[in-house]
Order: C-alpha cells, then sequence, then structure tokens
C-alpha cells in the first residue's frame, strides 16, 4: 500500500522501511513514533542542529588525526556538515525535543542525515551504510552521552550571546530615557506610599543598571556552560575513546564554532552532571524576575490616564479594548511579564529534571533542552520588543510629576537632620491631617526660616546626600 | 561521666542510656541525633500528637476488641493517650519534623512515650517494656507506615477546619465593607486603565467571594483527606492485622476525633500515594494566590497619600519608617503577600516529595508534613490578621471616588448601544487629546441630547446590566 | 512596493494596509507585530478556536433573540462560526498565544475573521465593515473580559474530557497487567529496602488506582471550569449587555458545545479571578506527579537486564546507544517523566499569571492559556504512548520476582504475632550477618515448627490481612 | 491589671505601655502585636542580629567622625553593639522572621534596643530616648532601606561560609571514600541499564567533585552579596546623609565584621534590587538538586538487602520500621533529601518576593529572609549529618561488584573499535537471549581470540581512554 518509494533500513529490531527521499533513517524513524508528544521537532531549534554538525564535524577531523577514519570519508562527513551548518536539512531533523533515551535520537537523527548526505556526496545511494555508516563513521569515538550535552551547551551560548545583544539593546533604550529624564522632579515610592524626591532620571536609570547587572551574570554562566566533556564516551570512563582524543576534537570544535570550549576535569562528573544547565536557568529566571519588576513599574507609572498614577504615557500599540472605546493598554510590558512567568515555570521545569539524574547519566536532558530553549528565545524576541515597541517611545507628564513632589509631605524627610525626627514627624501628621504643606508648617510652627528652608528643599539637594549644613 | 540519672535501653543496635526522667527511649534518642535539622521538633504541632494518640488509642480499643490485647495493658495505653490528647506530655515528642525514615522515629517517639507514661499508670517504672511493649503493645496491628500518613490526615483536617473558620472571618469583614461601600461609585480598572464604573462595594465584594469559593473548595479537600490506610501495615497488604481490624480501628478512631473518616479501597495504593496532600496543598497555594491577589489590590487602591490611587485608607498599625517621619504604610496586607509566597515555595516543596516516591511507600512524607503544617498554620493566622488588623478598619475617599468617576473617559463604553463603538471611539480620542469631557463632546457632536445622556449615565444604570432603551 | 493586493482598514491608532486575502483585519495584524514571541499561535489550540466561534454563535443568537441584531447578519455570523468549527479558517488565526493585552488579540482576531467571512456571505468584500463590523455587530454585548476567558474555559473543558479518555486507556492498560500479574509473588519495598511479600498485580493495580482517583479530580475540576462570564462585559457589572443576555446567550453556548455551562453568580468575581485555570492545573500537576511516580517505579524495576532490579521487562522500542551495542533504555517512561516536569513547572507558570492580576481583571491569562493548553495536549499524549508503547507489551520475570521472596528477611514480619517482634528482630540480624534463611533458623530456635510455619508463611495468606491462628 | 512593671512610649500612632524589664520599646512592642504568623523570631537567626549590631555600631563611628554624633552617646552606642555582638539581650529581638514593613520593625528593633542599652550604660533609664534616641542617635543616616538588606547580605554571607565549610567536610568524606574505593571494578550505568564498567572509586569521585563545584559557585555569589547600599536611606538618593557617609561606614563595617564590603555604584537600584538574593537563593537551589541526585544514588546503591542493587552499605543508624524486624533504612540521605526539596521550594518562595517589588523598594525582604536562613542552616546541617553519620561509614559490597562486570554484556562495547559496532550488537542480543557471556560468544563468532580478548578487557583498560591497539 505504500505508493512513496522507501529503502529497507536495520537496527536491533529488524527491519523497518524508510521514505527513500528522507536522509534520516530507521532510528530517528523510530524515535518519531516513539515520541509524538510536543511537535516541537529539532528543527525548530537551529542552533543546536548546527552545534550537532558542528561537533560531527569536529570528531571526524579528530579521528583522521589519530588515523582512525580515512581521508575519503572523513572529507565527505566535513562537507555534509557544513551543509548542515549552513542551514541546509534542517527539516530533517524530525525528532520531538521532549524525547525519552538521554537525546540518543537526537544524535541518531544528526548521525543518519549526515552519513545519508555524506553517502550521497560520495556517489552511494542513501542507506548504503557499509560505505559509511552513522554509528561507526559518524559517531566514532562519540556516544550520546557526549555529544548530546556538548551540543545542548554549544546551542546554549549561542543563544545566550544573542539574548545578551538583546539585553544591551533594551538597556540603552533605558540609558537614552533615563539621560532624557534626568532633569524631571518626581516623587519616589517605597511600599507604594509615597517617599522622598527623585528624578524620574534615576528611577530609568535603574532598569538599565538591572540589565547591566545581568548581563555580566549572563556573561558568567556562559563560561561556565562552554566546559564540555566531549571524549567522556558512554560514561565519562572514555571507554572505545582515544587518550589524545578529547583535545584533539575540543580543540577543533573550537575553532570550527569560534567559542573557546574547556575540556571538563572530571568527565564521569561531567557526563551525569547538570549543574551548568540549571546555573544558566537560575540566571534566566534572575533575568525574567528583574524584566517583571520593570515591567510592573512601567504598567504601574503609566495607569490612568485619569484614575491612575499618569506619570509616564507608554505609545499606543494597539486599541486596547474590543468594547470599551479608545481604551490603550500597557500590551508590551504585559507580554513580557508573561514571558517571564514561563521562564519561571521553566527554570522550576529543569530543576526537576536536574534533580532526577540517576548514577552515571541523566536521562532528562531533552526536556531541560526544550526548556532552556524556549526560556532563551522568548526572552531574547521579549527584550526586543520592549526596547522597539515600548521603551523608546515612553514619555513623561513633566507637570504631574512636580506637583507630586510639591504637594508632599515626604520632603519633610530632608528636614530631619535640622528640626529632628520627632518635630518632624508633628509636622507630617498636621500635613497629612489637614492637607496643608510642609512647607508652610514648618514656617508656622518656626522650625526654620523661609531662607533654610529654600535652601535645604531645593530639587537638586534632595535627590543626592548632602553635608548638613549650619543655618 | 554521666550526672543525670538513666536507664539502659535495647534496640536492633544495640544499647544505650536514656534519660531516666524521659518518656521517650532508645529510638526517639536515636532520631534526635541522626536529625539535628531544623530544630522545629513535632511538639511545634500539638494536632499531630494528639492524632498519634487519638490513632494509638484507636488502635488499643480494636485490637481488645479482637483479643488480641488484654485489658489492662488496653486501659493503661488508652489512658495514656487521653492524657497525651488533653495536652499532657507533649515536650516529650523531640524528634525533628524534618526526618529520614518515613516517619517512623515519629511513631516510634509516640510508642515509647504511650509505653512509659502507661507503664507508670500500671505501677511499673519506665523502661520495663517486658510489661508493655512500644512495638507489641502500643504498635500492634500497625505500621508506622499507616499510622503516621494517618496521624498527618487528621492533623490536616484540624488545621483545614481552623483555617476554613479564619477565613469565614476575614469574609465576612469584607462583606461587611462589601455593604458598607455599596453606594459608593468608582471607576473600575483593566490592565490598570480605566475602565468603566463600579461601586467600591462590588469591589470588596469580590475578595469576600473569592474567599467563599475557596473555602468551599477547601472543605472538598478535606473530604479527600479524610481517606485514610489504617491497616494497611507495612505496603498495604496488611500483613500482621487481622481482617477485621481496619474496620474497627476506623470506626474508634472517628468516634475519638470526631472526624468522620473512611477506609481507602485499595491499601497498597493508599500507602504509598501523598495524592490527598498534594491536593490540599494546591488548595492551599491557590487561596495564597488569592489572598495575595487581594492584598496586591488593598496595598494599591490606597497607594498615596497623595502621589497614589488614595482610593481607600488602610488603618495605621505602626510608624512605617525609621527616617521618614509620618510615613505609614500597608504592614499588614504585606505580611499577608508574604505569608503567601511561602504557601507558594511549600507547594513546589510538597510536589517535589510527592513525586519522589518509590515503589510501596513515601519516604519523604515528613517535609511534605512539616510544608503543610506551616502553610496551614500560616495562612491561619494571616487570615486572622488581615481581618482584625486591617480589613475591619478600612474607610472610603468618598470624594476621590466619585471625583474619578466624573472626570472619567470610559463612561463613554456605556454609550455604544446608542452611539456605536466608532463614534464612541472618536469622542474618547479627543476626550484624551484635550482633557475634555465625554458628556459635553456628546452634546457638541449631537450624538444624543443632555435628557439622554442623564438617562443612560445615572449611576445606578452603569453598574449593573441594562437593556438599551428607545431614547 | 507592496505587491499582493491590500485593502486599507481603519482604527484608533490610524490606518493600516491588511493583505486582501486576510480574513484578520487591522487589530490582528497589529497585535502579530506586536508579540513576536513563541511562534505559536492561536491556530495550534483547534478547540480554542472552535471554542471563540461557537461564543460568537451563541452570542448571535442570543442578541437576535433580544431584537438588538438582524436576522441577516445574525445568519451570516452563524453560518462563518459553523465553518470555522467546522475546521475552517484556522490558518487565519495567526496571533501569537502568548501575548499582551488579556486576549483582546484573541478576540479581535476572531471578530474579524468571523465578520470578513460573514462579509462574504453576505456578498460584501472583506474589509466592508459599514455592513457588518467585528465590534459592533460580531461582537455585540461582549467583551473580550469575558469572551476570552470564557473560550478559554470551553477549549480546557474539551482537553480535559481527552485527557480523561486517554487516563482511561492507560488505568486499563494498568488494569489488564495487574490481572495478568495477580499471581506473581514479589518482594514488596519500602524506602528502596526488601519489606514483605506481595503480588506484581497488587503494585500494578496500584498504578491504575491512582488514575483512577485522578480521574474523579479532573472530572470535579472539569465541573468547576464550566462556570462562565458572558454576560460581564468589561469587568462584570454588565455595562452596555441587556439584563437577559446572560442567561441566553449560556443556554446557546450550552447547547451548541453541549457542555453544561453554568453563569457565575457574581460577574465582577467572576471576571477577575482565575481560580478555576489554578484548580485545573494543580490537578494536572496532581496527575503528572503520581504518572512520573509510576514511571520512576517502572524505569527501576526493569532497571538490568543483569546489574538491576530486573523483575520487569519493557518491550523494547528503539535502540538505546549510539555507542553501546545491544543496550536498550526505557525510552517511553523517560519522555513521561519529562512531560510530568514540564506540567509541574507549567503550574508554576500559572500560579504567577494568577496571582499578578489586579483589580478588575488579570492581564496574564494569555500564558495561563498556553501553559494549560501544553499540560492538557501533551499530558494526553504521554497517556497514550505510555500504554500503547509500554504498558501493554510489560512481561515479568517469575522464576526472579519468587526467588527474590524465598531469600527474603522481610517474611519474618508475618511472624511477629507469633515470635513476638524482638524475637523477629534477632532472626532477621542473624539472617541478614550469616546469610542463611528465616525459615530454617526460626525452626533452629525452636520458635515455632515446620507445619506452624508453612501454614504462616503460604503465599496467599502473605499478601491479605490474616487472622492470627492458634499454632 | 497589669502588674508587670511599665513605662510609657510614644509614637506616630499614640502611648503605649511597653514592659520596663524591656529593651525593646514601642515600635517593637507594635509589630509584635501585627505579626503573629510564624512564631520564629529574629532571635532564631543570631547572624542577622550580629549583622544589625555591626551596621549599627559602624554607623555610630562614621557620624562620630563627621562630627554628626557626640563621642558620649557614640561610645555608649558601641559598647551595646559589642554587647550584642558578643551574644547579649538576643532574646530582646521579638518581632517575627515574617513581617510587613519591608524590615522596619527589624531596624527599629535593633534600634530600640540598643538605645535602651546605651542609655542603661551612661546611666539612663530605659525610655528616656531625649538622652539618646533610637530613631535620631542610634539609626542616624541610615533608613531601614539601607540598614535592612545590608544586614540580611552580612548574615547571609556569615551563612555562605559556613555552608561551604560544612560542604568542603562532607567532600572530604567523599574523596576519602573515592581513594578507597578505586580499584573496586564495577557496572557503570545510564538510564537505569547496565552501561559499561567504571570504579567504585570514580563514582564517589563524582560526588566530591560536584561539590567541590559548588562550593565554587557559592564562592562567586558570596561576592555578589557583598555589595551593600548603606547610605542609600530612603530610596537610594542618599537624603539626610552626608555625601562621606557610604564610604565611612563601608569601611567601619568592613573592619568590624571582616568581611570585605563594597558599596553599590547605583544605590537606587541596590536599594530595590533583590538580584543578589535570588542569585544566592540560585545557588543553594544548585546544591540542593546535586545533594539530592547524590542521595538518591546511595539510596539506590545500597538497595536490598537481597531483592535490590546491594552494591554499597550505608552504616546503620536507627531500626527501621516499627513492623519489619531487622529493617534498617537509609534514613540520613532520605533527610537530606528532604532539605534538597524545602530549599527548591524556598527558592520559588524567593522568586516570587523578588518579582513582587514595586518601584524604590521591595517590601518583600522579611519573606526571602525567612526563606534563605532556612536554606541555609537546614542545607549547613544537612552536609554535616550526611558526611558524620553515612558517608565515612559506607562500605563496599566487593565481590557483587566484581560479578556484575563479569556476567555484564556492557564490556562489548570495548570491542566497538575492534568488531565494529554491527557484530557487537548481535553479540550483545545473542547474550541477552540465552544468557551466556560476551568473552565465549565472542570466541565462538571468531571475532577475536583469547589474547586479544583478554588484552582488551582488562580491567584498568575499561575505566579509561585507550588507544585501539594492532592485535
Amino acid at each position: 500500500m505504500t505508493l512513496i518509494p522507501t529503502r529497507i533500513e536495520h537496527d536491533l529490531l529488524g527491519d523497518r522501511e524508510v521514505p527513500d527521499a528522507a536522509y534520516y533513517g530507521i532510528h530517528t524513524l523510530r524515535a518519531v513514533e516513539n515520541f509524538p508528544i510536543s511537535g516541537t521537532t529539532l528543527a525548530a531549534w537551529p542552533d543546536l542542529i548546527r552545534s550537532l554538525a558542528a561537533i560531527k564535524q569536529a570528531a571526524a577531523l579528530a579521528n583522521r588525526e589519530l588515523g582512525l577514519l580515512d581521508a575519503t570519508r572523513c572529507e565527505a562527513i566535513v562537507a555534509a556538515c557544513e551543509e548542515i551548518r549552513a542551514g541546509a536539512l534542517h527539516d530533517q531533523f524530525v525528532v520531538d525535543l521532549i524525547q525519552g533515551g538521554a537525546g540518543t535520537s537526537t544524535n541518531m537523527n544528526a548521525n543518519e542525515v549526515i552519513a545519508n548526505r555524506a553517502l550521497e556526496i560520495l556517489g552511494h545511494p542513501r542507506g548504503a551504510y557499509g560505505h559509511l555508516h552513522p554509528n561507526e563513521h559518524v559517531n566514532m569515538g562519540q556516544s550520546t552521552n557526549d555529544v548530546y550535552p556538548t551540543a545542548l551547551k554549544i546551542a546554549a551560548a549561542t543563544g545566550i550571546r544573542r539574548l545578551i545583544d538583546a539585553m544591551a539593546v533594551l538597556r540603552d533604550g533605558f540609558e537614552t530615557k533615563a539621560a532624557e529624564f534626568s532633569d524631571i522632579l518626581k516623587m519616589g515610592r517605597t511600599q507604594l506610599q509615597d517617599a522622598v524626591p527623585m528624578t524620574l532620571g534615576q528611577e530609568f536609570g535603574t532598569y538599565a543598571r538591572m540589565l547591566a547587572e545581568d548581563e555580566a551574570r549572563l556573561g558568567e554562566a556562559e563560561l561556565l556552560i562552554r566546559e564540555i566533556n566531549l571524549g567522556a564516551t558512554a560514561i565519562g570512563t572514555g571507554i572505545t575513546a582515544h587518550p589524545r582524543y578529547a583535545a584533539l576534537v575540543r580543540a577543533q570544535l573550537s575553532a570550527i564554532t569560534g567559542i573557546p570550549l574547556v575540556t571538563a576535569e572530571d568527565l564521569v562528573e561531567a557526563t551525569q552532571d547538570c549543574g551548568a544547565f540549571v546555573q544558566v536557568s537560575s540566571v534566566l529566571k534572575r533575568v525574567a524576575v528583574k524584566l517583571s519588576k520593570t515591567c510592573n513599574d512601567l504598567r504601574l507609572l503609566s495607569s490612568g490616564p485619569r484614575a491612575g498614577f499618569g506619570e509616564i504615557n507608554l505609545p499606543s500599540r494597539q486599541a486596547g479594548s474590543s468594547i470599551m472605546p479608545g481604551k490603550v493598554n500597557p500590551v508590551i510590558p504585559e507580554v513580557v511579564n508573561q514571558v517571564a512567568f514561563e521562564v519561571i515555570g521553566n527554570d522550576v521545569t529543569i530543576t526537576f529534571a536536574a534533580e532526577a539524574g540517576q548514577l552515571q547519566l541523566n536521562a532528562f536532558e531533552p526536556v531541560i533542552a526544550y526548556s532552556l530553549f524556549r526560556s532563551l528565545t522568548h526572552l531574547e524576541a521579549a527584550c526586543r520588543v520592549l526596547d522597539a515597541r515600548c521603551v523608546r517611545g515612553i514619555t513623561a507628564n513633566r507637570d504631574r510629576l512636580r506637583a507630586s513632589v510639591e504637594q508632599s509631605i515626604g520632603i519633610v524627610t530632608a528636614l530631619n537632620p535640622y528640626i529632628g525626627y520627632r518635630n518632624a514627624t508633628a509636622v507630617a501628621l498636621e500635613a497629612q491631617a489637614t492637607g496643608r504643606g510642609v512647607y508652610d508648617l514648618v514656617l508656622e510652627r518656626r522650625l526654620m526660616d523661609r531662607e533654610q528652608l529654600d535652601a535645604v528643599l531645593q530639587p537638586e539637594r534632595l535627590t543626592r546626600p548632602q553635608a548638613i549644613e549650619a543655618l
């Protein structure tokens, strides 16, 4: 009944027909049948496919150097890998990202696609593994247990770098606004209650600063993730690997990817440990926490237009309501909040998966990959959208901000060093009870004179430390 | 060198000196040495101790009825249990709540204290287990694996009931305010942007309603947690238990505790499954989510006093700042938020512990107990504090609320059925751009006349569904 | 430069060209630009699209009945909705599932597609909204704030039912094995240590039972999620809605979907509350916890083949290793574990999103939708895969299981009622130290005679409660 | 009715009687009434109290240096702080660790206790704040918003150091065992299936290595947490603080605590940001994940005694069962697992609290403190207990381990380079089907000769990389 041309392939479990047009083979076919879970295939994460191809290329070159792989096969494998790294055949990576088998199906999907493309290059038909075999040649000296985590790490490193770039763009957005708003005085708030004055520039500078710190943290995590376990083979003991192989393949892979990689000191530990993924995810969670806090602030500061804080205006991006005419909502910060919530949930998933590792391997790295991939790419998108579609267009309601300081009770704090906490408390209480201003009440109580008050309450004095002057 | 008098006790591992004054014995002593973790002992959860005593009492009576325990020992055990249930000897429950051994140390702590008190009642010295033995008589027909989860469930059921009571008190607080504020018109907000009018009473009624629904959910969870596995013994097969024992002990225990208990249909499943704890914790998480949302709202609505929403006033409970005179903060909602965050974290701990169960038993029930105990008691305290120290004293700033409606653009939504979404949008945009009122703009554009507008915009029409009238 | 034909559409923010072939309109277009986040569009969740269409159809019929919508437009809208419910035009639902705006873009995507298809049916070109308008006619009497959560709930209810079906299939798989293995004696284990005998059938019966209980919990959660807030409009006050609309639309929608829906008593509360989603997600988490525990057990019981428990054999589904010849791994349970970890992480995401709701609306329902959708569909896939590709093919290693009981020390527990806990402990210690059998040691110590031992230790006695006999 | 002597104190809200014996004052009293939540008071975390005293001492010295505080008061404050740092008056820190008010009550508790003790030193009665005032003198130049997070950071840094010490002790335990077991060959396992040989020493070395890496990560996190915001005062603008104060107080505090502290570059950001706590908690979560994985392994490797892996023996620490005679359970790893689950839950709590910060302050630092304190102290206890009561006493079952390698199929992997993956697979399949050994089958199939096999399969070759030899 099968009308599409097929070829027969063989594995441990027997024979199967594989579509002849497919570059993948029997192992991939079985994996597709076994894992119809998320519908998100390896092809959704091109960085991962490119990383796998880079590893296979590096391994072929290392094995060639060790005299274990002949030049013909090596060149064909390298050529196939370079095509894939350039973007070809990604549609042949058809296994679900969420898969059992600790990544074996991902590794075999790569081995098979590369073997078949290499066979083609050598003038053989797909499936003619007698000439060049997915396991014996493409996977030579390797195991899923060193290839798969290494591929994840390179893909993650690439994703981290892109995220850092996006964060830097967003940081620049906030810094631009901080400069633009540097002279706008406003009331700072603690616990949502009016506190003491600051500038709107200081407020926006904070969002930039938080990003800068997280960029640094991500950079540190990226260093950790560059530690790979190639050469570990099955469990870290290096069984079937040549003693010089680990160093050779690391050098090749660093050269190919442009990422300075390090071979883990203890390969047994490195093969079972997911600590680097936990660390990266934790930092992504930290980024998410701060981005979410920042977006909460943006939504709060722009609340209104009339019955809210109304201090800033976010640019309008779409009509806000299907029923309320004229309503515009902070849709961009809202979507960033949601990405943050997702990243935080992904971190819990990754924590669970990391904890569940047993003995010499963690079988649950695929869901770590799936979660990390989404955290990285969604955060990157969120940063870019927040920058381009929100932050750059924010404007300030200068009059409202200034008025809030002038009417505030909180400026009384600045008088503490002159009139004492107890007097200041009495003034604050009366201001609150009567609706009157602090300035007048201090004069009325003869606690300070007008000249002194003017000196202490001048705006530029209120937003930075000041020496207490003899008045 | 030991100066305090001791007695020698013996177990599997050999002999040990136990302080002669202690009611606990060698098993408890070893557990104290093995688990110096949290410093929070069983004594911190009196409900748990009372539940253990109730189970031992019920078991003794059931075993007596089966002819397996003589009247003398049974009466002594029952008397000791009743003393403990009345509050005695709780200081003898000295094992850390976080313990290894799946609760064996908790069960043995109870067995030993009850045995020694019973020995005393019978006129024997503590430690004279030849007369009455912790394992052979107090633990007769039982295993930690049925006693411990049953004790947790009874303690949890008691805690749930107390929490429901506290929630009902808080709900009454919100209902009282909802009635008090039922005539105060205000702007409702969606996505922090001004939306359409409502009453402050409707807003507070919501908080009451959310509690009512959660009380119902907790009630359902409490039903589930009444399912016990007494009679399961070690793994649910009932080894060493008499065929009639499970029914007898369940009846006795229901009578003693006043809680209608049910014996699980499949005792093997019931012995390993932590589903009921997961369910209870999930509902507590749901309560936490809503309480936290409610407190977020209270803090937002009371933000100010001058540069915030300023719609309601929370009662002042303490000076808000060590530096800012006169500042008062929403400290009660803030502490409730934090309890909510803790409960949500506890739910993750419980999820981890439940998932980690293996084969015929979950060895991690102690940390489930520890987490559940804190979630239950902290939530109860939070509800009572929120009610008594915050909600009952809330007042409304009626003028500000009314003004927010009068100045709003959002009332234009009410005109949709009369002037259409597109006209309404044009009016809203002009109102936003010019700062003018909707009422005037509609008149100016001759979309409706004054009489029509007055009819549609009367306050009582705005806060509930209305038939569209021919105008 | 635009070569594809376009039409001009207009909204609050101005004019935009929309591809003329598109059934969606300007609101959708802006949303696609605003939310380039996950790449997963509404079309990925067909149940959601069908639910939206069902709601629009029900609303049109209700509005017709109230005399607010003319027959021509009503019929066109109904016809368009029925086409969509039958599977048409799903590719026109192009907004990302993760979106800002509290679902407005989802609702508007539906309004626009339905309006344009209805216009087509009426013989008008797409975009000729003067004849039939997305907001004024398709969205009549509705708001995103009642349409979107209602659509989510109907889609979730549908997903829950499918999941329950899948769980029932898996439960049947376990029940079948429980019956098949009902006579196979094995050692039960607590805390991974040999405990007392049971049957393999009892062990598998447990997995079935856990599913049955979770099916019941899901059924309860499905009842809760049937409570909708249609008629609430913007914030639950029903502004612009006719007083009879809520009841009419509920009846229509129940009839169309076949799901008995209930209108929430307090629509203000129902519009802002996400409690039902939290509850559903919590139950999904509970399912995940138990499925994961079950898969952990299956992997452990099948560990080996030579250096593990080796009690059961999972069917081979694929070669297990790219390097280790002949290795076969438990890939199906492994993928189910990972789905469980994802579901647990999704629950944290949903918890965060639910807690973050403010005042009259939760703006973060889209990420709740996104997470719930994945949890439901992945769990369903996991159950079906686990059943079909693993459980049905499990076989038992009968000889090894029987030997484990015969060699065990744990059977000594069954002698407790006859020889006492202390004697039994002494026997167990000697058995452990010498490697000898319990049976022989009891005889040697003359604690029981051979006939008594045979009576007490007969297999059928060991796996259920037994009366203690005079021996 | 009050029989205990009291004094009257006054604050913003009015007068209150304070027990005359109390060193705390009215602010503390109100806080105790407001926050009856967890029952865990500040006194439970002595590091925190000592840190508060160190800060107050440093501030007094800095203010003295700036000429703002006279010598008499300064000396009295310093003397009081030194007493507290030496352990005095900790029982006067009576506020609940979970508190509203962003730590104000903690700061005021310290201010009041120090003021009253200083008054006493100066010969004044407690409460005579006219001579020396909690806010004006003890809190001079400070705000809760810089004091409280700084105190948390110093306390956390101290806790981190102690945890690192405990981890180093445990690491030494594992390293000792790794050396002891370095010559014991065993089967490594991936996905719970027999894989390839390794030594038990390599397995234990892994646990040591994971700890070493986590010690390094903790050390990095400790660096971050040394960044303080003293001088920020209320919101980071330094209002009321002298321009030179921040540098002076930092130097004093570094000297007093012996911890090299750094003042944050942007104090506005530092005052609102909880990133350092998130980072520390994330690393603690990472430690928890690995400790839990390690304990899972220990429990699995010691499963048995007869129907489990039985590869190692954990020292017996207590009788394992109240019903099963002779049973001994892995109670120490079990308690460590549970601490890990708690730490993971605490991390979620901290994530929630950090995300919930608004504008210029995070009001939820107290629950961060509460959670961090428990994570730090419980992990430390867990490491020490695991080392002393478990790891040091572990023994290996050498015979069983050796046999598992000799009977294994997995050694066939070592033959890959000689006979190829396909031949090796055929051998493995036959071995599995027939129960025969790999060695014999390879000979029978004449794939290698006896001498070659002996060379390749010698134990020391199997556990590290080997050059493939011409055979």
